[in-house]
């Protein structure tokens, strides 16, 4: 019995290989080794592989996987200068494998794993708008039609794993990584983790040729990170910890996802990376996982804080549950943590059979290598680029509009774009970045540019965080000049070269910065816009200029203190490289915007956390100096159209606990009807509160949502259904199940305006 | 057998009665009813009973207790005008007494339970500062012996419960209620309530005849509700709760506390009167707790939030473990709840026998009623007053004094007072506090002016939160004219009567408030001083005379942005009516200030939870844009000598697990020397850290602490020491007890300053 025999059932294939492993062949396939773009260097000749990628292969006798062979940014150091050209990339992803193959004992091939938070962080890779952003769409199926264009482009440049932020719920957005976050909701960001991994993986649960497996990172509750700082402890308990935190990794799961990465952070006093309940009994034991799970970059090693030597680190994160390392040197000491009695061999086979099993899934041993010719039609397409352009437009969401002020007439004569981020395409793309063309993309300015009929004066202003007034004058006379000023603020987490990093790729802060305010490592203390920028809109103000405000960010900014002197606010977040043209096209009325907030916008930092799905405390939440609401609450945005939600019915308003067990929904209905003078889309939202539960509920839960398109006076009539699921709580004694008693169910397109029915699970 | 002879055992007396008790006496015995204020009336003829009363003794047939007879402040409404003179206090207590024995047919004598956080608030009681100053005092043994003046006078009057805050601990503090915590750290607060125990039951768990059964509050993590929201939910898990809020209940059940009061947070879901884990489980078959679970006002009918019906409510508490109602409704209903089924008449008797066995320990069937002419004696002793000042003297904490501005000579010339503060005996008492006398008390302006030898101006400036700038000319003269300036600022929990109160006596937000910015119901979102308070410092300071900040609070407010005009700060939390007198002292150096932080001062909102004890993440926490310490930590305290520790030392640098467990200690001693010119008392802290742990640690945790007094050059040895308990962590298992390997031993002065040495706990 062969493992390279096609025909034979996977798990056969991986115990005939594992049978012929040596300990030392099989810790080389739980490393993924050093940054791969240290892996080769380009030469007058071509491309050659380094002494250092030569000396780990031989020195594991394989290796598992290596990761970020394609990473272009400060951090990696890849520039167009001096990276390969994105036509070659599959060559040298082949010359990788090839030498791998050829230079072990049985031949196992090496799994590429590339970053792709929101496309792939390589040279020409397709950036689209950051999850922050892509929560406000509330369209998953455009969502997993654009991470298909992502897993294509990795694939044909011969990577296998993209490594994409899911399962981060943004509870606290002092955190830099916010722009990672889908939202605050557990359901909608459990909805866009399996647009995530269709996209990405398809559904069948094995990658065909143009697509990758997905690791979902990062697992769990990172985003609940106390003081909103980066890889902070989460002290909460198992029930938060299920209600809010694991549903996006169970949807991933039942989506197929091939891997997910374990959290830096530890919950109530146990490192993810160390927490056995989670990675084996929660993952794999209750929700049948079956790819692998990776370390977070040097996390195991972290572990030595427990567990005083390296050895015992590793073997500690390996009896936990994690398979494949991230660049630490606790996996490469696995065989010693054998011999010394750390860890038992049956171990090491566990997660050896899943790196395997995935690589057999992945079909590496048929076809270890990719056709070079394919990437260079591959990435950049214009249809993803087209499609890019549309994810972007359902990014944008409109929080203010007064006196319809928007969308702008074409002809308005003259227009002033004033700000630190009208006219920065870097400014638009978020962490995890690849350097860029410079031609490549299209800021907010050049979008105005292109649409308007009229004079367009520019003027920066100031920059994101710095305390310089020297651009206040020039932009103040833009504005006074003008019949409108467009204020493009925000904030920015593009990386620039004065930055240092530390090992974990988090940036070391640098003071001289003026533009980063946002990243990865990048955590705030204070919401409010960074440098002199609310300032500058005073200033602006005075001119009695009409401003409309674009709010280009990563986090949800406290927008108080300028939202009286703007007559409209857009909220465009990251939106990616074709950001400028969707929000131009929103600005002058081409697109009609249909975003909503899948996250609160906060007055101040002094009111954190304030997410919607608080728990009901019988009583508003009341501060003596402050609303303790958000300034723009959960399910917001505006349009240039009118809807109206009618006849909100429950087909079947009671429905017994044996029904909802074997399958049976509750069906609930509305009427939506465009009411304005332009087609729109609008979200219908519904969210329950279970009223006779046995452990207290929140205000209120989203549980379903949809999104549909209409024509000026079409009325739609809108079905969800909620199934057991969804109809499902944390008992008190921590069992998953619906409870018999009323639910009131409320329905609305915003989660501050909504209606209630009530329905009835009935004990039988 | 009669459960009347005194000779049998507790536990015989208590099941001879209870054989004789119907259901609905039973469930008498359960319900603390009606405000006690409402219990009677003054009339011409003397003080006559309510009918209201009456009924309710009728209705429950017998009463388990009455809450706050004495209670004065403008929720009760007894005023000294419309209340009963103190002398009196005893004859209406033992009428209350008589009539409910003579009108029942077991004659069951019912319990008075009063409300004494900061001293006994009634008419007359003498008020102490508030805990957040008594932790910064780090005395408990003063503490015990003001606590037995407190027991003192509520016996003196007929009362046998205290209620008392010492459980919460100070997690957030935008909380309203943070005047009421001792401390942000779990053994600090821990050692404190041993000292209320100590000093309010004696040591014998009996209460003598000068001594009150002492009632716990709250059980448990009220200190942590979510966004500093008074009862807000908690979610945090079972390790953080162990370590951090439960260590100050255990301490008071070993202390032998007799009643503890269940909290209105739910933690994890489960709200607190519901957690039978918590009150059953951990409580009493973990730690043996033998007292009475009281409910907290209406907490119980809350629980309709889970179970729908008022009956389910109080049948889910009692099966939960709580013992006895505070005017709810659910805890009428359990014979209903027993008729219904929803509860069985086992858990009744259960809760019956720990309420009768509380009325046997404190002899109230054999002496129900109390000698009416002590009060008169006891209440406001002479020798009481000496001691509040003593404890006012030591909870203030000198936190900046640049160029040894303080003490200030006497003979100052000219000194200005201004302040919202200065002149407010109200503001110096917090919240819980009765109605004065208008003679009562010293203010710091008061003391100031008697202990000043020149001339003393006095300018209010503005209110706390207020936005007048009226006073501003006025103050800024009153400091240009004058030597030094003495800005006495802060915040204030004086109830005023314009407010109105919900039915768990939080008051209910009124704008119209210009001073209260703290106490119960009263949180706030932004910690810095409110009103006009730091822009009057700013105005001050222009005036070039040097400003001495006097901070009277009940929470640390951020401090940050007056802190750099002021020469010197004073803490003077809420001193009490003897603040003025120790506050004045410390001015004029009379007294040399010894308090030490128990809480972290922060910088800002914005960088909140910001205690000391954060989980060690490997690296400082860090903001872009703020550093993330605190402006002043945890432990420090200015004093006006110097002092050196020296020779930091481990008499035994390793000891055995086993060794451990049977009781042995590690002993370390240090030499402390006051180095400086004048007496001063200075706090040796212990901290530790286990550097190989299961699970993950504080960076520091406090386990021991020695407060000495040390004249000029003299030089001590002090010892402490650690044992098993100290030692000990919560494992991976949820498991307490110590694990081999080595553990940080931290030694200092303050929590930011120490030095380390490191001890090996041996396998064996």
């Amino acid at each position: 019995m062969s493992y390279r025999d096609p025909s034979l059932p996977i798990e056969m294939r991986v115990e005939a290989l594992l049978s012929q492993m040596t300990l030392k062949e099989k810790v080389g396939q739980l490393n993924q080794k050093m940054y791969g773009w240290d892996a080769y260097k380009k030469t007058n000749e071509g491309i050659e592989l380094t002494e250092a990628f030569k000396e780990q292969v031989r020195f594991g006798e394989g290796m598992g996987a290596l990761y970020g062979l394609f990473r272009s940014d400060p951090w990696s150091g890849v520039t167009y200068e001096n990276g390969i050209p994105t036509e070659q990339n599959a060559s040298i992803a082949n010359t990788i494998q090839r030498y791998v193959m050829d230079h072990t004992r049985l031949g196992i091939p090496i799994l590429l794993s590339e970053e792709c938070p929101h496309g792939h962080q390589a040279l020409d890779g397709t950036m689209i708008p950051t999850n922050i952003g892509i929560g406000s769409t509330w369209n998953p199926e455009l969502m997993e039609e654009a991470y298909s264009y992502i897993a294509a482009e990795i694939r044909s440049r011969g990577a296998h794993l993209g490594l994409i932020s899911t399962l981060d719920i943004l509870r606290d957005p002092r955190w830099g990584r916010s722009e990672e976050c889908y939202s605050e909701d557990p359901f909608l960001a459990a909805e866009m983790t399996k647009a995530a991994v269709y996209g990405l993986q398809g559904k069948e649960g094995k990658p065909g040729k143009n697509q990758i497996g997905a690791v979902l990172k990062h697992f769990a509750a990172q985003g609940a990170g106390e003081r909103g700082l980066n890889a902070g402890p989460v002290p909460i308990g198992g029930r938060e910890l299920r209600e809010i935190h694991l549903p996006g990794m169970k949807a991933g799961v039942e989506a197929g996802a091939l891997g997910c990465m374990a959290a830096y952070n530890e919950i109530d006093g146990i490192p993810c990376h160390a927490n056995e309940s989670l990675l084996t009994g929660i993952l794999r034991e209750e929700w049948g996982f079956e790819g692998i799970v990776m370390a977070d970059g040097v996390a195991n090693d972290r572990l030595q804080q427990l567990t005083g030597s390296v050895e015992k680190a590793g073997a500690l994160a390996l009896s936990a549950g994690v398979d494949l390392s991230l660049w630490d040197v606790a996996f490469t000491r696995l065989s010693e943590a054998v011999t010394n009695g750390d860890v038992k061999e049956e171990l090491i086979d566990r997660a050896v059979r899943r790196v395997l099993r995935l690589k057999f899934l992945l079909g590496l041993f048929e076809e270890p290598f990719v056709d070079e010719s394919r990437s260079k039609e591959v990435v950049g397409h214009s249809t993803f680029k087209q499609l890019n352009e549309q994810v972007a437009r359902e990014t944008i969401v409109l929080l203010k509009n007064e006196h319809a002020t928007l969308p702008l007439a074409k002809k308005t004569k003259k227009i002033a774009v004033i700000g630190p981020n009208a006219d920065q395409i870097e400014h638009q793309l978020g962490d995890y970045t690849s350097f860029r063309r410079t031609d490549k993309g299209t800021t907010i300015l050049k979008g105005i540019q292109k649409r308007s009929a009229g004079e367009v004066i520019y003027s920066k202003g100031c920059s994101v965080r710095g305390y310089s007034k020297e651009g206040f004058r020039e932009a103040i006379t833009a504005a006074a000049d003008a019949d409108v000023a467009i204020v493009v603020i925000g904030g920015s987490s593009a990386r620039n070269v004065e930055l240092s990093f530390d090992t974990n790729g988090a940036a070391i802060i640098d003071d001289r910065r003026t533009e980063m305010d946002c990243g990865e490592g990048v955590d705030v203390a204070d919401l409010q816009l960074g440098g002199v920028q609310q300032e500058l809109i005073v200033e602006l103000a005075k001119t009695g200029t009409p401003l409309i405000a674009v709010v280009i960010q990563g986090r949800p900014h406290a927008l108080t203190e300028i939202e009286p002197y703007c007559t409209a606010i857009l909220c465009g977040w990251y939106p990616g490289e074709e950001g400028g043209t969707a929000i131009s096209e929103v600005l002058f009325g081409d697109v009609n915007p249909s975003g909503k907030l899948a996250v609160s916008m906060p007055r101040s930092s002094a009111q954190l956390p304030i997410y919607y799905n608080y728990k009901d405390q019988g009583r508003a939440p009341t501060y003596l100096d402050m609303e303790a609401t958000p300034l723009f609450p959960f399910g917001y945005g505006l349009s240039y159209t009118t809807f109206a939600l009618q006849q909100i019915r429950v087909l079947n308003p009671s429905i017994s606990l044996a029904g909802l067990r074997a399958g049976e929904l509750i069906s609930i209905q509305v009427d939506v009807v465009n009411t304005g003078l332009v087609e729109g889309a609008e979200v219908i939202q519904l969210y329950i509160k279970d009223v006779e539960a046995t452990t207290t509920r929140r205000i209120k839960e989203l549980k379903a949502f949809k999104k549909i398109l209409l024509a000026p006076q079409e009325k739609k009539t809108v079905t969800v259904t909620l199934g057991e699921e969804a109809l499902s709580i944390w008992n008190k004694d921590m069992t998953f199940g619906p409870e018999p008693g009323k639910v009131n169910i409320m329905v609305g397109s915003e989660s501050q305006k909504t209606e209630e029915v009530t329905i009835t699970i009935l004990e039988q």
